[in-house]
């Protein structure tokens, strides 16, 4: 079954601020950003159990920040830069330069 | 009491993030950079019960995006702009630019 990405239109200000409300999440958010290409959830950082990433992946793909493809068992993440900055101009660039600093 | 609010050093962008993840509270910043003339609780316009709007008062001061000040048994409230800015340049643009296209 087809993973749900809200199309571009319907991206809320509200929800996206949301998704990236936490640090594990803004981390993600930061490591895509870093490297346009597609990258399997199983290849991110990050000290939490699985169950707890594939949370925080669908989170960020509900909220319309990121696409996530199948591929065999594995699924590709890659950021919606373009869907977020149409709709929120500025915002991602705004909370990635910030993160740099702080996260 | 002196009401808590985090000095400028301890503002951490995913407690803002948070505090702006919603639809209410984003109401309130908005009023808020519209006018930067300190404004009481009870002058928003937003149709929640009292507890709650306090809530969101207290969310959106904990996070160091307004400052309370207390004046007899009012409360006036106003951005931490430069605060914010200092912190997290371009954020609060951002989300203002964004709400005022969605809220």
């Amino acid at each position: 079954m087809a993973l749900y990405h809200p199309p571009c239109e319907d991206l809320e200000l509200a929800a996206v601020l949301h998704a990236l409300s936490d640090p594990q999440r803004l981390r993600i958010v930061h490591t895509l950003a870093a490297d346009p290409a597609p990258r399997p959830c199983a290849t991110f950082d990050l000290d939490v159990s699985k169950s707890t990433l594939t949370h925080h992946f669908r989170v960020l793909r509900e909220a319309g920040i990121i696409e996530q493809r199948s591929d065999g068992t594995a699924k590709f993440n890659s950021l919606r830069r373009e869907d977020l900055e149409q709709q929120f101009p500025g915002l991602l660039d705004a909370v990635l330069g910030s993160a740099a600093a702080r996260v």
